[in-house]
């Protein structure tokens, strides 16, 4: 092996240096799949018992509009259901408010009331689905909705069954779409956790995410450290206001980004699993393997996909999304390859949907628990993204807490740094991006893309002032005073929320009255 | 893991049983990359010395269409050319002949003559790249048109690079283009293995390929088996015919088919390079490192391509193209997606280059040797592939070699079954085929194809006969009559040959001097 000249350097999105070879090595404990660390995976017998959830997200325009996705998407196959919402139904702001101008319906679907929900879920069976709902600073909002609507429909509670991202702590760093400021919005995260843990026991109160992290352009070891810094935080404010460990953390879940990088992809799932477990065991004291195993739902980079020769994403997506699947992911989101031009069409979510069941159903990654497990390369990568990320939430300790480090602004600072060193090894051409900084071609995409209708705007406002009108609307002026009390007392403001929005209390209405009570934030 | 309930068996397309999960426990020899048995690879530093040659099979209608194509894949990134032809230029079997009509240019490039190939190479610096040429019973002829056109533009001898596939055994068993008895084809590539250690010595005399015998329904084990043994029959005859081990077995390579099952395809690439080292040494006493390391070429499968929904293609061909790096192949054509509809078209070859590119680029996959090596998983499979395909190759052994096994029709039977029981489970839903069996939708196949110009075959009647018009005929008849007098002794027909062709005789003319002494082979 002397003879030829040293190859060039190789080091992952997280600067760690790769060997020309990996052999035999000591390496950190795998213990067996469904066991303690869970390096190998939450389960003992993983997809060879159940495969992944396939689990789209989609939403655009109405719920009308957005229902009948979600009807062809689980004919064509899809086991789960994945909401996406528009900036205003995020950030609390009703669709005939002038805020809300230019933006209604168009990332996602806008809802406004239980109105919108009822046509939303309109005859999707709710005790048989799972729905993931990605949505933070409004979550407790539209999981009452739900709840209002899975009641009506007769659903028990123990069969609502789902996730709220409800993981506030990544839109001050990553994301921004928060409302009120982080310690009011921990609040908020924890009466959740303790009106599930009463109210909806099957019900996944949090998805604590990375995956915006890393799309704002932090590296797979930043996004572990983050993310799991952000999952302390929340695991302590839960404590705080009195929960049980051994009852809530069973519910808690995350939400991982899988980039391009194959192989530190795959090991970045199974250090963050292992790190977990020993966060729960270690600082927490959590003895049930139910609340030290980590769950997850991953999503595909989205800001991997190019706009030139589009076609390529998809074979993009496909190396993310084997990523996923290598690293044990419970559920599974492959982007569409016209994304980067604007909301997918059927035609380009049906092939994001196909990808996975080729992977599930032909390439055999549903054949065996963990298949690299035991990779030199892989449990090196493994072991030095648990190290890599363990230094970086010391310094968040170190701060504070994630809570603390946010509001000075650590984590944003480090990933703006790491996004800017990414981007000059773009430009520089030392990292490649084909179609992009090299195999460029003339031609522009020629791709037909999905348009929102502007006229739907204008009829989702007609809707949200019909429904008010239609309302009894001293009722729900009475529910709305009684939401903001509880929000200036110390007692769970779900409750006073479920009824505001049963009495017909629009999701901007109700997102006010915590405002007067909770104030804003503002990005310094 | 005990409470869980036992999950449905699962097996490889080898039949090899699943388990739920690996652990460590005792493999075969691994060595070290570039050492022997190569189970890591052929060359110490692999990709990061020099990434796999990205090598795009293309041909079609004449040898200006072609060229144009060639150019093209060069200008967009492609590293080495690949040559399809037709079926007549395949059956020696010139254009305006009766036998041709309708296959002109079909499935390739139709060359009749000294003056198609220069056409077909024109402007293309033949010292620099290497040429693939998929051409098995009249891979002489093409090797030395080549060889002319090279000439003429002043290549020297050592810079002429490239590989012929040569490999008749497989045709006889899986893909059907021979023409003359399988004892007389070994002689015609004994006797090029000859020509080119002394005249071409660095171009690859032999691609020995599995992939036909995949494509005709094999499982991996036999895929690995019948190509090895073919492998052992050549060796056999060189040595046969007075050649020297340690100097033509390091000219020898191999053409692997990757098929979906990503693990067993990845290990299945790292089985054969093992057995073929200690075949190597073991039988044949090779000693030399360069005689004993397995170097290949590897095509995705063509087979597992669908005509419905053909965008899930470029799904499959990234998996299997993984399968082919993680295997460490030396150099790989990615398929087009709409390959089942049709030849393929500029936009659908520049994806399937782009494949490749991505991961190359992108995907981190030439970024260590041999990543899944140590995986419990995969040194399982690549262990057991190992015994499973021995167990074969000692059936072939017992029956007297490959050519007489293939002369009673063994390896022939057993694919066609291997192939009707894969059938079965396709038809019996016990294996998806997405878009065919599940997962289907209404809509048939939207894409453009390529089609070639009926006219096309006249104008290439046309040509042909304006060549043999132009030539000395009687220098013609007299090279053919040598020709025919040294395939009828025990000279190497590759001089008159060269003679012959250099004076203007056709590849039909060619061929029909050696049938006349050789006879033909019919099927049975």
């Amino acid at each position: 092996m002397s003879n030829t000249p040293a190859p060039p350097g190789r080091a992952t999105s997280s600067d760690l240096e790769i060997d020309v070879v990996y052999g035999p090595a000591p390496h950190g404990d795998l213990g067996d799949p469904g066991g303690f660390p869970f390096t190998r995976g939450p389960y003992p017998t993983m997809y060879r018992g159940r495969p992944w959830t396939i689990r789209q997200y989609a939403g655009f325009g109405t719920a009308g509009q957005t229902n009948r996705r979600f009807k062809a998407l689980l004919a064509a196959g899809q086991t789960g259901i994945s909401t996406a919402f528009d900036l205003p139904t995020q950030m609390g702001i009703d669709s005939d408010a002038p805020l809300a101008a230019g933006e209604v319906g168009k990332v996602g679907v806008a809802i406004d009331s239980l109105a919108d929900m009822r046509v939303l879920l309109d005859g999707l069976p709710l005790g048989e689905v799972t729905t993931s709902m990605t949505i933070n600073a409004t979550a407790p909002v539209l999981l009452l909705l739900y709840q209002l609507v899975a009641e009506e429909q007769g659903t028990p509670p123990e069969r609502i069954r789902g996730t709220v991202q409800n993981d506030i702590l990544k839109e001050y760093i990553a994301r921004g779409t928060y409302i009120y400021p982080p310690r009011a919005s921990m609040r908020l995260v924890t009466d959740l956790f303790s009106y599930c843990g009463r109210e909806l026991p099957a019900w996944n109160t949090i998805s604590i995410s990375g995956y915006h992290i890393r799309e704002a352009g932090s590296t797979a070891a930043q996004e572990i450290a983050f993310t799991l810094a952000n999952g302390i935080a929340y695991v302590e404010a839960a404590i705080g206001a009195g929960l049980e460990v051994e009852r809530f953390a069973p519910r808690l879940s995350f939400f991982w980004n899988s980039h391009n990088h194959l192989f530190e992809e795959a090991a970045k799932f199974r250090a963050a699993r292992r790190m977990w477990a020993r966060i729960m065991r270690d600082r927490f004291g959590a003895t049930a393997p139910a609340g030290q195993r980590m769950r997850f739902h991953t999503q595909t980079a989205g800001s991997t996909l190019t706009a030139q020769q589009p076609e390529n994403n998809i074979v993009r997506t496909t190396v993310q999304a084997l990523a996923a699947t290598m690293g044990g992911t419970q559920s599974l989101h492959t982007n569409a390859y016209d994304e980067a031009l604007g909301l997918p069409t059927e035609r380009s979510a049906t092939i994001a949907l196909r990808t996975q069941q080729i992977l599930a159903a032909e390439s055999g990654m549903a054949d065996t628990v963990d298949p690299l497990a035991g990779s030199y390369y892989v449990e090196s990568l493994t072991d030095r993204l648990e190290e890599a990320a363990g230094r970086i939430i010391d310094d968040v300790d170190e701060l504070g807490g994630a809570v603390a480090a946010i509001e000075r602004g650590f984590p944003q600072r480090e990933i703006e740094e790491a996004s800017y060193r990414a981007s000059i090894r773009v430009e520089s051409g030392q990292d490649t991006v084909v179609g992009v900084n090299r195999f460029t071609d003339g031609a522009g995409p020629d791709v037909e893309v999905l348009s929102v209708d502007p006229a739907l705007e204008a009829a989702q406002r007609s809707r949200v002032r019909e429904w008010r009108a239609g309302r009894d609307q001293p009722a729900v002026d009475r529910s709305l005073e009684r939401l903001s009390e509880t929000a200036g007392g110390t007692g769970n403001i779900m409750y006073p929320m479920k009824e505001a929005l049963a009495a017909g209390a629009t999701l901007g209405e109700v997102s006010d009255a915590l405002r007067r009570v909770l104030g804003v934030h503002r990005a310094r």
